[in-house]
């Protein structure tokens, strides 16, 4: 498939009065740089070319190690003392200095001087960034057969037919999640079936290698998705237990034979004990043993192995009231804090279910104090539209990373805990990428806002959700205050409308399982994935506080207490930690029976409205994306009729309440 | 896959004084049979001739044209004058006669007297059977893949890897349903798809042909189902508009063509204007337009056109209450009463909706009144437990030919308006087969019973339930009496069973969408294909009668009263005519909620028994089928208990109303 170049395209988006700044750039300090640096150093070169090329109709004149007073000065500079991956900008109007003393500081000053040139944001100033995060990771869940799990952008990039594939979208692919600061990727799926068992070990090692090199010129480390009874499904051992002497050799074996080939990977990440996962239970060993025996592997090489957290009973009987899904993340590794090596980091899903529109913060945050910790979100709009509805998470994200845990001393700010401010840990966010061959990388065009603003929120979680979405539709649509207007405006209110006309008050579950988009009320209600609303002519909900399943008490106080309380309890979560009849009266004034009704007419509205603001962009937007999104507003609209109907009908039918204002109800 | 035979295995079953009939049997006539006659006789002979040897341990002696004292005396006589199919049979102890004069009269003789033998039924008597039906009929859902669209029995025996394949188990199909006197089969799936397409105009000829010489000899008539748009589709004409003379012109030169190769062809089969399919409402015409132009191209050739009346609209919107699927069938075709050529047959489900469990009977019967009818059946059981529950539908189908339509001047028994009584129509019984390539045909063993039963009861519908059950176990699992009255009891006691614990009081659709096994209440409740039963917290059902949909006035008189009144309203539909409170009390005396739960309470009671009838003919029935049908009681005893939970637990959630013997509902 062919590809355009979203937010880099660098024939859009640009202040006029900028563009003379790239006539003239000064590079210093490349030519003496170590051969590791001088690859991504000539990355943010390439970038300055392609940029004045694009901007100006021709290429800049490079000076090397002589300053110019009028146009870009790039100083790469170990003794300025930055940290990896900072950067500072001075602007002085005639003049823009970029100075790292990594590559990668370049490279990130480079992208972001860029965008300040294009979105004409170039008065007088000097920052300096330094990211927040240390590893800011993507996790792709493609397979070998060119499928993506949860991919709503067409087919991966990085396989086909069984093999891995590299061609010039690999560098473009790098480039773009670079340009927002993204250091981390794994590129196959965490459900490692048949051949990515292989990729450990030396399946398609050359092109393996190949992308490891494309990604190590723009500073990212890949990662490999592996099967934790990998050395048992290639037949080298006869069991996976992570004590046998055995199956630790091969890994170690294995993992160094990909070092040989692979310097610089990242290191590994695991799904285990997981929807069908085989893992460490199967031989009584803790969840500690199987990824320290993983981590002693790679600790040779400077590797990480990233562990994730997702583990819960996906047999449940749906008859039995006493077992709790949300409790299980907790339950399951609250006990073993402090058990793992140094270079294991836990990647604990942001809810304690699964990246539903509307959860609590995972209560594992705020429990282990001795354990690295990655906060994992979903860009893959999985349960949020699938990139044929708009949704923006990055306000969602935003309120989880500012979430106070109570961990530790002080309020234990989530974001700290997981960019392990003020300690040395190995620890950071990641996204499971919503990207696929699909010309515009994420299907729906504005979908692309999630993984542009997950980058550079990794990378600064202090900027704002609207300075995001301001930013990137400048950037990907050019430089037009009405269009950053309307285009924020639709990615703002985007959220807030998903959540209206979908599962009320952080209930969650009521989208079609299997594929889950669109509304199936009672799909998910009598499954065995602990996923249950219980509603019947009195109410709805399932009781998680001290009456019901106790989860609530795995939260630090005054959490505790405030989710307990029905005084306290917030509004949006009050469905998910209690159940409450219909005429319960919410902290808004309205019962919850109301609430209901007048949430989903209100999202229905939003939808309509965000196609108002679209239809009066038409003329400022180029044809080809203004029909792409303009469709895809259109299945949103049916789509979120069909929500609101279906909602309103099932809840009318339950509780017999009619519409205080007479609204249709079928 | 290798294959077993079924009732058809001569070393099962016999009652052991009958074997010396075996030993010296007479063919009298045979040789001096016109050609086409000769090869249905010479299955006849080769019956026989297995029979002797594998009851007797050797073959018989055989004699011609010469009558035997102690043996079996098979006479082919044309000057009898017995019609089509029918034979005599007269037993005198130590002696067998059967007299026919046609050749599959002798054929079904010769599979009558050996059952008989088998059964040890030869005390002296002297019968006569006439096929009642003209046309005995299975459908084939089998796809060019090898997948068959409803199969649980394996895959298709007739196609593999796009192609059709004849080998040993095509010859023993044919023996196996024509034992039960099928005459008329159509293998491939009425959804026309691609390759399938091409079979009407050469694809796979010769292979179609081979089929229909081994049907040939057997008296089966192939039949294939087309694909509407087939000159389009295969890119010879730019309509299928049946009125457009390129079109017949196309149609009537490809029939003669596959004449040609396959004089013996019975006709075509096809679905029009249903689910998808091409028809003739494309073009502004009427069913009877696409049926007779086809109908032409075959009448040449005494071939038969079958048209499907499985036509509504499946694409609904559910908040759309005024339309009702279940008129779908009769509104669709009444206005087309005797416009339809002599060679058409309209084929007509036996319900209005779609092989439920329970339905009422199509009105579509008792209005047509210048039409050929068959009623379809499904022994597939789609709806009724995929031959993974056991659900004899024998007792089903009787209730359906039994049934009085009010069709002319008297009665208008069903099976008399689709056997022709008393007319020369061209008519019949057909069934969608529930067979595929597993060694025992039908997956579950006990599931034969549909396939033999059908077949029986479409020669002589005069038999009971009970009769067919008794006899199909004993040439089945032997001649035991405590197997067959514990087999027959299993099969009398399991359609009440299953429509125990599935869907309550004839209102149907609670199955999982899409596969269709197992529950899934509100799956089917906002869907597009017209099946609600709009449960809410006061009742549940589609008001049918004359404040709703008024789909009873398709009924005659005094159907349409005794339908429409609450007190003549039969209990066990009376959720698909009408919708009722939860306090309704049936004639049963019994409420709607309280008969909800003490049939799904029941329903599950009545599995444990089945399993413990199973059980206690563990010693007598070989392992291998032993085991074979406990396994999939036990898989009974699951859905069963699932079905029985979700539903009182559903309804109990809706209604408030405890179980009045505080019986377990979750």
């Amino acid at each position: 498939m062919s590809y355009e170049f979203a937010w880099l395209d660098y024939r859009k988006g640009v202040a006029s009065r900028a563009a003379d700044l790239l006539k003239k750039i000064a590079l210093t300090g490349f030519d003496d740089a170590a051969a590791t640096d001088k690859d991504i150093l000539f990355s943010a070169e390439l970038e300055l070319k392609r940029a004045s090329r694009d901007i100006c109709g021709q290429e800049a004149v490079f000076v090397r190690d002589e300053a110019v007073s009028d146009g870009i000065n790039i100083v790469f500079d170990k003794s300025l003392g930055l940290p990896e991956g900072a950067y500072g900008i001075e602007i002085d109007g005639t003049r823009i200095t970029v100075k790292a003393s990594s590559a990668c500081g370049i490279l990130y000053g480079v992208f972001r001087a860029l965008a300040l040139i294009r979105t004409g944001r170039i008065s007088e100033k000097q920052i300096t960034e330094v990211p927040t995060s240390p590893i800011r990771m993507l996790d792709h869940w493609d397979n070998p057969d060119g499928s993506i799990e949860r991919g709503y952008s067409g087919k991966s990039f990085f396989f086909r037919n069984d093999h891995l594939y590299v061609d010039d979208r690999t560098r473009e692919y790098a480039r773009l999640v670079a340009s927002v600061g993204i250091n981390a990727v794994a590129i196959n799926n965490v459900n490692v079936n048949d051949i990515a068992t292989g990729l450990v070990s030396g399946y398609d090692r050359k092109e393996l290698a190949m992308i490891a090199k494309i990604f190590g010129d723009y500073g990212i480390k890949l990662f490999i998705s592996l099967n934790f009874a990998s050395p048992m499904s290639l037949g080298a051992t006869d069991t996976a237990d992570p004590l046998d002497e055995g199956v630790a050799q091969w890994w170690k074996k294995t993992t160094d034979d990909l070092y040989k080939d692979i310097p610089g990977l990242g290191g590994f990440l695991v799904k285990a004990d997981s929807e069908g996962r085989p893992g460490p239970f199967s031989y009584g060993r803790t969840h500690a043993d199987g990824a320290n025996m993983l981590a002693r592997a790679l600790a040779p090489h400077n590797g990480l192995l990233i562990w994730r957290c997702f583990v819960y009973n996906c047999q449940q009987d749906w008859r039995d009231h006493t077992m709790d899904r949300a409790r299980a993340c907790y339950d399951n590794f609250i006990g073993l804090d402090g058990q793992f090596d140094d270079n294991v980091i836990l990647q604990i899903k942001n809810g304690p279910m699964d990246f539903q529109v509307r959860e609590p913060v995972s209560p594992l945050f705020g429990g282990l104090k001795k354990t690295n910790m990655m906060v994992e979100f979903q860009i893959a709009q999985e349960y949020t539209g699938q990139q044929r509805d708009i949704c923006y998470l990055i306000p969602m994200f935003k309120q989880v990373l500012d979430f106070k845990t109570y961990n530790g001393e002080g309020e234990g700010i989530l974001c700290d805990l997981v960019t392990g401010k003020g300690l040395s840990r190995a620890c950071g966010m990641v996204a499971v990428s919503n990207t696929g061959d699909d010309p515009n990388w994420t299907g729906h065009d504005l979908a692309a806002a999630n993984l542009y603003g997950f980058g550079r929120l990794a990378f600064d979680p202090t900027l704002s959700s609207e300075e995001i979405a301001d930013e990137w539709s400048r950037l990907t649509f050019g430089y037009d205050d009405t269009v950053a207007e309307g285009v924020s405006k639709m990615l703002m209110m985007s959220w807030p409308a998903y959540e209206k006309y979908t599962s009320p008050l952080g209930i969650g579950w009521m989208i079609s399982p299997g594929h889950h988009y669109g509304p199936d009320i009672e799909g998910y209600e009598f499954s065995p994935w602990g996923t249950y609303h219980r509603s019947d002519r009195n109410g709805l909900g399932v009781e998680r506080g001290k009456t019901g399943t106790c989860m609530i008490d795995q939260y630090n106080e005054p959490i505790r207490s405030i989710y307990e309380g029905l005084d306290t309890c917030p509004d949006e979560l009050v469905l998910f930690f209690h159940r409450l009849p219909y005429d319960h009266v919410l902290k808004s004034g309205k019962t919850v029976i109301e609430h209901i009704y007048d949430s989903h007419f209100e999202g229905v509205l939003d939808v309509e409205e965000m196609i108002g603001i679209w239809e009066s962009l038409k003329d400022r937007i180029d044809e080809l994306r203004y029909k792409r999104v303009a469709d895809r507003l259109q299945g949103q609209l049916r789509n979120a009729k069909e929500w609101r109907d279906r909602i309103n009908t099932y809840y009318y039918r339950h509780s017999g309440v009619p519409d205080k204002q007479g609204r249709m109800i079928y």
